[in-house]
């Protein structure tokens, strides 16, 4: 049976972790087997019980004080540590039987994305049977030149890991109604986002389109961790670009 | 005398640190009157004595222990604590006769450009005032993705601050000559990076020259904080941003 590597990437605070959790209740609840995999050395209380817990062999805390260093570069160097211990999750990971193995990824996106634990974990797991589930955060969304912000940071994202992405946005729940309906306008249509956007800086609405038609721009799926709204779509996201084959190409970020 | 308040932002590693420190030794050579301010609470032994330090009032240790979370939910704590600072930060500022106020900002970029922090800081102290020198980071951008993925990271800083920024090539003393070359003359000429990168990935040559025409993209300035190079063009690029007359609409990011 063919795994799926899913990860949770987003800014810090942006609800991986509660995303990673609530996913995981959806795919239990469907009787469908999974693990998760803590890939961050510097979590606190987890809300799961992770399957496996890069923990288990550093914590920032331990990074400090071997190396000398502050929580900065304890956070850097941990997050590199993480590409040294590749083989062991993976000799982990196949003690399981699991269809999905859920990876919540270090909590500062930029420790994950561009270092280079990401590439040597991807690059070793197959580009192919990863998938990543972006998270574009709900305070930063609210406003047009943040949500834009999100949007390149998701188009980093993506030419850094090179696997397909879904862009959801987070924590729905505390957000008024009317500015989810807003922000999900805004990733559907490239005017409407442009439209918000040029009162305030002198944007080409090129721009918005060519990011659109590149497929680095896309509608979100609105989710929240705490109702568990959204789980269905992201299933389904996966579903289509594991087994749509023609779509395969439509969605391939 | 105005004041001009100069930002070193970077993802982590990337080396800003460094560059605050250096660009501060070209300063003091010069013998124009300047100040550090590091805003990481996150930082650990600096290479500088700042003139003022978020450090005084918290650091990652005493949220850690005060809010009872992990390192990951203390630096994001932390880095939203510094927006409740801002007027002591200032008041602390204007002790000083100071005409360049560095700031270091906190070691994951996101942390700084994301959150409610950089948005309270930069509003206050007056965006005109304002400049950020924005660091590549050398070994993310050996590769045409790793390149591209900043130059999104960069756009995203610029759509977020929304002040002028200057890029800059980080540590060139560690990479070899001609990847120094190879990197710069993709900064410089958008079809270049397209045909470095398009082996790989689908991507339209629009999207380049777009980019490069909204100023999105724009050559890098190659420094070393090691040997001091690029400190007198970064100096002169913050000069033409603020005293270049009719030019400062072409530089404006």
């Amino acid at each position: 049976m063919d795994r799926i590597y899913v990860f949770f990437v987003g800014s810090a605070g942006s609800g991986k972790t509660y995303l990673t959790k609530a996913f995981s209740d959806y795919l239990e609840f469907k009787r469908i087997d999974h693990i998760i995999v803590n890939l961050d050395p510097g979590a606190g209380n987890l809300p799961y019980s992770p399957d496996i817990d890069v923990r288990e062999w550093f914590s920032i805390e331990d990074v400090m004080e071997k190396y000398n260093v502050g929580p900065n570069g304890a956070q850097i160097i941990a997050s590199d540590l993480i590409a040294t211990k590749v083989d062991d999750i993976i000799d982990e990971i196949d003690l399981y039987n699991a269809t999905y193995v859920l990876m919540d990824t270090p909590g500062q996106m930029e420790l994950f994305t561009l270092r280079a634990s990401s590439e040597v974990l991807i690059g070793i797991l197959g580009r192919n049977n990863c998938v990543s589930v972006f998270l574009f955060d709900p305070v930063v969304s609210q406003q047009a030149p943040g949500f834009l912000s999100l949007v390149f940071l998701y188009s980093s994202a993506i030419m850094r890991l090179n696997i397909p992405q879904i862009p959801v946005l987070s924590k729905v729940d505390i957000l008024p109604e009317h500015t989810v309906k807003k922000i999900l306008e805004w990733s559907k249509s490239p005017e409407t986002l442009h439209d918000s956007i040029s009162r305030e800086r002198g944007l080409s609405p090129d721009l918005f389109n060519l990011l659109y038609d590149l497929g680095l721009f896309r509608p979100l799926i609105p989710v929240s961790s705490k109702t568990g709204d959204g789980m269905d779509d992201i299933y389904e996201q996966i579903q289509e670009i594991y087994y749509g084959g023609e779509d395969i190409e439509r969605i391939l970020f």
